[in-house]
């Protein structure tokens, strides 16, 4: 398990077993670092180059795989309490890179999509709930896509 | 929601919610038919044309969705208690026919790659444990695929 910068973002790394008929590839174990409980599993698609975000949960905890292309997360730190307030990170998953990532709640999340089709797995601990859930237009958190 | 002719198998049509920047697919929630626990979440990519199967669980309840391609499944009851023993039922699942399916332990099931690429997600009420499944080669139950 690897942590980045901020605080309440965990990548945990995630097996690909190597089938001839097609592999099988890990995603979350209830046992698992990172996992809370479970409300609500959902794909999200993204197109090449599109964007998604930024959204912030206020009490969910998000667990991230890409099991097909690439997608660039980007998570930024506003909160006041944190020991990384101000802080953004990037990390790619997908492929490549295949690793879950856990979002703590009240962090910033936007994502966009690096290949010519890219798939999101989110496992949230609650059943979807809009009222929990903030948005901000893209532009209105400073970072350079 | 649909019931096959099987006993244990339910068929739920999941919601695809279109997005210009990339869709979002449902695919299960606590609070849905067919949802006993949450083991583990995993991936299983199969080839167009090949098949895996076939397997048994002995506890677990499978809960199957499939976001690209088509993947066909077979479900073959030889419980000596059920009301459909000896019975061998289809449905083909992916793009095509967004639902998921619950398939309840004690089934025989198989299933082959429809399309070019075929991602079919698992989850699991209890994590992967081998000792509680069976596995049979594939010409052992009587099905022309």
């Amino acid at each position: 398990m690897d942590t980045l910068l901020i605080d309440g973002v965990q990548v945990t790394p995630q097996k690909r077993i190597v089938n001839p008929r097609g592999d099988i590839l890990h995603a979350l174990k209830r046992s698992a670092p990172g996992y809370v409980d479970f409300g609500e599993a959902y794909f999200s698609i993204i197109h090449l180059q599109t964007i998604k975000g930024w959204k912030r949960h206020r009490r969910v905890t998000l667990n991230l795989v890409v099991p097909i292309g690439g997608i660039r997360f980007v998570i930024y730190d506003d909160r006041t309490s944190s020991t990384t307030t101000g802080c953004c990170s990037q990390i790619i998953l997908g492929t490549e890179n295949y690793s879950r990532l856990t979002v703590a709640p009240g962090l910033w999340v936007a994502f966009q999509g690096l290949c010519d089709f890219n798939l999101l797995l989110n496992i949230a601990d609650e059943e979807h709930d809009p009222a929990e859930a903030d948005n901000l237009e893209l532009d209105k958190i400073p970072f350079f896509w």
